[in-house]
């Protein structure tokens, strides 16, 4: 049967989701190895978004062909049993055959947090980036508009040598202000390399005045990863949710 | 100068607050050496509450008598920047020569978190205990009632040989209840060693209809530890806040 599992980590530990040979410590990896113990043969795992080392997840979906007499339930409760205290499983419902979480997906959903007090906050050191203010949120927004749609974005890519297309569409980026923290939304159908955090980078320096709303047309049309403002850290970035066609 | 701190604090790497010895990590001991670091002699800091070790503290206060050219904010900030980053220092400011955050603190508010989702949460998993359910909240209300105002409190002590009067004013309790957690929080004028973590668990057995709303009088009563429920975790409990009469 093909699983679809909904998935939840703190990736402060990790080197990302995507399996690395057999040093490195990946997310992929720590829940197929359980999925190999639960089920006796190993077990492929496909995510909807690879997220970088050190980024967090509240909604990643994931799914994997395998069988078992185990009930949903119970494969969650064993996963959740067997997986190290930072990685949790959700939900496991069963998926349609020819379900692939990655190239199935229609929308993903990033937040970006930025902490702006000036005051430490020892709670959300490990998800939110500090950096100080003053932000103009509407200067961002300005920006963000620009951004939004069908564009190019080889100038958010941190991947210099990528060559395949780089056309993607951001439905929408949403900028949030509380008193402490400044929190970015971005959902679109698709992000390449260090996008969000290099989209998250340049909008952050739009607010502090460093750039104008304006350039972010120049940005876009230069399809030079220098054009862009700095690739934000990976603390602060987490994927929320992952949408998928109702056909499928 | 007498200084007052307000501190934040992930208490899960610490023995809790209190210095003891040199080979211990301890909040206390962590701050009076950035302290030292920064005046050139030692410091003794006060704090409203000894928290054991694992406890958290959102709104801890303490205060220390020192000498120094720096403004508050500069304090504040050399604190924060050779602190551990799980130690914050919120606020400074200067207090009346006299003011001593243990014993004139009029009432103290701690909070206890309990998950009862059978489902695991990456990121509340050292702020919350789990402990399956369901929980009756409203006899955990009624029995709240009885534990509230002025009592010995010997049964919820978890010191056994404790000598001093063990008489403490609850002034509320307030259970909360979401889809994925039951909060109690509790008020006083002051906590005798678990006592917290004693009235959450016998609050939660409570709940868990192992114990009658009715029965918290005899064991007031009963004088004796034993008669009470267990102690929870750590790792569940916070300090959110000391309270203090404005004539000091």
């Amino acid at each position: 049967m093909n699983y679809r599992f909904l998935i939840q980590y703190d990736g402060s530990r990790y080197s990302g989701w995507q399996k690395q040979g057999n040093t490195q410590k990946t997310i992929q990896g720590k829940i197929e190895s359980v999925l190999e113990k639960m089920t006796g043969t190993p077990v492929e795992l496909q995510a909807s978004g690879r997220t970088d080392a050190g980024v967090h997840a509240y909604g990643q979906v994931a799914n994997a062909h395998f069988k078992t007499e185990l009930s949903f339930e119970e494969i969650r409760d064993y996963l959740n049993r067997y997986l190290p205290e930072d990685i949790a499983v959700l939900e496991v419902v069963s998926a349609h055959p020819r379900f692939h979480s990655r190239l199935n997906a229609s929308a993903k959903t990033y937040r970006y947090r930025i902490r702006t007090s000036p005051v430490k906050d020892v709670f959300s050191r490990k998800y939110a980036c500090s950096m100080a203010g003053p932000f103009d949120a509407d200067r961002m927004r300005r920006a963000a508009a620009l951004l939004t749609g069908t564009h190019d974005f080889t100038s958010f890519c941190g991947n210099r040598r990528m060559k395949k297309s780089a056309v993607r569409t951001i439905y929408d980026i949403h900028i949030e202000e509380t008193k402490d923290e400044l929190v970015m939304w971005f959902t679109g159908d698709g992000f390449l390399q260090n996008m969000v955090r290099i989209l998250a980078g340049t909008l952050a320096e739009t607010g502090l005045g460093k750039r104008t709303p304006e350039s972010m047309t120049d940005i876009l049309e230069a399809k030079n990863r220098d054009a862009a403002g700095i690739t934000m850290p990976a603390h602060g970035l987490a994927l929320m949710q992952a949408d998928y066609e109702k056909k499928i």
